[in-house]
């Protein structure tokens, strides 16, 4: 219907999450009004994030830079690493400055299911790093799902002869969350962990 | 927070229209996970159709060739022409396989707030049209709006002296349409605009 280069790259951006092909048409329109000005900046933008872009040689975190600017960082606590399952929890984190420390990306979940087991997660370099750098505490921040109970568990019993302390996230109501809106198992969750005031 | 070429990746596509800022970031994190399969080929498709795509110099669609794809196409009939307010509502007619004919985009509607007077649009190219290729047939494919409904009534008069036939698009109840929920002053057309069966 179209000629080639506009079909094409309202398929290319089709495909990106979050974007349909009404969307990705729209958006392709409203560039083309504007080349120069939207689609070469767009263009030069992706060129250079994919040129630069590579996974921290020491955390997983992506970045322009290996080490990334967090464990390039000498304000960081680096004997207080928090373990994610990928570099999407790890941006959530930092967009919360919830953490002081540094962090490692374990790049997935052990998943029966899944068939992803330890050895396809980023945990020898995890320990290599506790026994070379002297970590204190390791923050298990890993989702409150099956997989993620799973591998903390798992991490828990491969941590312990390193010594160092093992935490995990608080599980509760969510800040500004209404109970009656609540899933059970979050509610029921909340109200065993309930803590003195 | 994060080091540039990610930022300023994030922060050009959440400018896009239907991307915000998660659906930015969400769209960057999957797109580092394979740069040279997902954000090269998309860098090339912006670069090409930035070179490529321009206005039709006869109709005034965007693409890759002047004539557009339509206008150069032997199999439409030239003698019926389909005004449209802009790129995006030619492509929509042509999705609905709605017209056989070629289009003439306006490039806007008149508007007395918005301050867009008869010369801002493409109105005396369309009359060029009528007068060298024989056109018999102008259908008005404009929107069911108070800038619409001017802009429509407005050609009517200019295209008079050129003894072409003006036509607009029925207006009523959507296919699939339930009534309850359409607007008042939909229903109403529709019911006064009521044909026998």
């Amino acid at each position: 219907m179209h000629n080639d280069p506009i079909e094409h790259l309202i398929s290319l951006l089709s495909r990106l999450p979050g974007l349909g092909r009404r969307s990705a048409r729209r958006a392709v329109l409203k560039m083309l009004m504007d080349p120069a000005g939207k689609m070469l900046p767009l263009a030069d933008a992706l060129r250079a994030a994919a040129d630069s872009v590579r996974p921290c040689e020491v955390c997983g975190n992506l970045d322009a830079e290996s080490p990334c600017h967090i464990c390039s960082d000498r304000h960081r606590d680096r004997k207080l690493v928090c373990v994610v399952e990928g570099v999407a929890d790890l941006w959530a984190l930092e967009r919360a400055h919830a953490h002081r420390g540094t962090y490692h990306v374990l790049g997935g979940l052990l998943s029966a299911l899944g068939g992803t087991g330890p050895d396809d997660l980023s945990i020898s370099p995890l320990l290599r790093r506790i026994e070379g750098d002297g970590i204190e505490e390791v923050i298990l921040a890993l989702p409150a799902t099956v997989d993620g109970a799973t591998t903390a568990h798992y991490l828990t019993d491969r941590l312990k002869p390193t010594g160092c302390v093992v935490t995990r996230l608080a599980q509760g109501v969510p800040i500004g969350g209404a109970l009656d809106v609540l899933d059970d198992g979050t509610l029921a969750a909340a109200f065993k962990a309930r803590r003195p005031l």
